[in-house]
């Protein structure tokens, strides 16, 4: 059986301005090879409601999971749960159970619970919550699509707590081969080798260091058997490579 | 008139299974800013061709410009040249004018022009070449879709040659201020000074330092004397910000 698909969601001006540096998508790429989850695509948008129904509907028609990052805080600009909401046409409102966890959390810090605050417990009729041990307020997972926190603890927070929960496939494991010369002059025996092992993938990765160019060399399967062997070829028609 | 607008594509496997945190995208969405046109989407793919063309027809034919990276090297993997061809409907071979850009290059550093290199002056009929100061071999142009290198200092110098080419807008310009209080807090005052100022953009990005919650307020506008005017109100709100 083929592995689950996914596609990643990353909701925020703040990326598409140049502002931030977006890190969330890297580190559920992470996540997501170790469970064995396939991911398909990472899609960065604006905080825009038209724009993410969108992006929502048609990433999650596509995939088996669609993970989402921003938006979901307290502030006009968080659209995020609203607008998934009407991409699968639920209802949205403040959930008791979101509710409850919230005023708990507030409670036991002696922090006022506010109206803006009650806005993050607004939550689409029938979707699962997901814990937020760092701030409170819960993400959701509703059908096949799992909307999170952009602040980065948190957001792993989230990652560490959501996905181990779903069906995971084989994960992809990888080795690495590095070699002292450039590409172009290791290309005709790459593509042999690549040729010889269709179960693996080939990708092959160039860098300056020092003024010398080098390439690293990265073969990926998820069958071990097969990653060995060719790993074993990669090494010997690359003896000078570590 | 509104500023043009650009979508950015980044093929390449080593992004999606977690080996690489991209960089480039971020590089570019701060020169387009800065050059006035607007990014409305990043979206990163595997180095699978049907994959590629679909992306790059789509995403050039919704903005004024598709900027690609990643994929244009000499080895089986870097199959990005052929299939944006093929998402225009063009002829692809190799060019003379890339050849002897290339010819040259390695002539001038003793290196040998094999086979393999000379698949890197493989370009699509009618593109124009994008300038390769790092190691020679060229991006190009074909239409609005401006396909440049994945290594990180190829891929900026190639951007440095480019992008003052075209034609621009107003740049979207900031201002940050910082409070030491929770998003909450302050979401209700933060909702009237976006109604207030429509044409301004308000973002509020948390953050936790030392145990404290914090937030940066941007706001974002092409007009100067509207930015001010926020920026003015915005301190008001907030004295006890910086």
């Amino acid at each position: 059986m083929p592995n689950p698909t996914a596609a990643i969601l990353i909701i925020g001006d703040e990326i598409l301005t140049g502002r931030t540096r977006e890190g969330n998508a890297h580190h559920l790429a992470g996540v997501l090879v170790q469970h064995g989850i396939d991911l398909r695509q990472i899609r960065v948008i604006s905080d825009d409601a038209p724009t993410i129904i969108a992006a929502v509907r048609e990433l999650a028609g596509a995939h088996d999971h669609l993970f989402t990052s921003g938006g979901i805080g307290p502030t006009h600009d968080d659209i995020t749960a609203d607008a998934v909401a009407e991409a699968f046409g639920r209802h949205i409102g403040v959930r008791e159970d979101a509710r409850a966890i919230l005023a708990a959390h507030y409670a036991a810090r002696g922090v006022e619970f506010t109206e803006a605050r009650l806005r993050m417990a607004r939550i689409p009729d029938g979707a699962a919550l997901i814990d937020n041990p760092v701030s409170g307020a819960p993400g959701f997972s509703v059908e096949n699509c799992h909307v999170m926190a952009g602040v980065p603890n948190i957001f792993q927070a989230m990652v560490a707590g959501l996905v181990p929960r779903l069906a995971g496939g084989k994960p992809l494991i990888s080795r690495n081969w590095q070699l002292m010369v450039a590409e172009a002059a290791i290309a005709d025996e790459l593509r042999q080798l690549a040729a010889d092992h269709p179960e693996v993938s080939f990708g092959s990765y160039p860098f300056v260091t020092d003024g010398r160019y080098g390439t690293n060399l990265v073969a990926r399967a998820t069958d071990e058997a097969a990653l060995a062997a060719a790993y074993t070829a990669l090494q010997a028609m690359f003896p000078e490579g570590q």
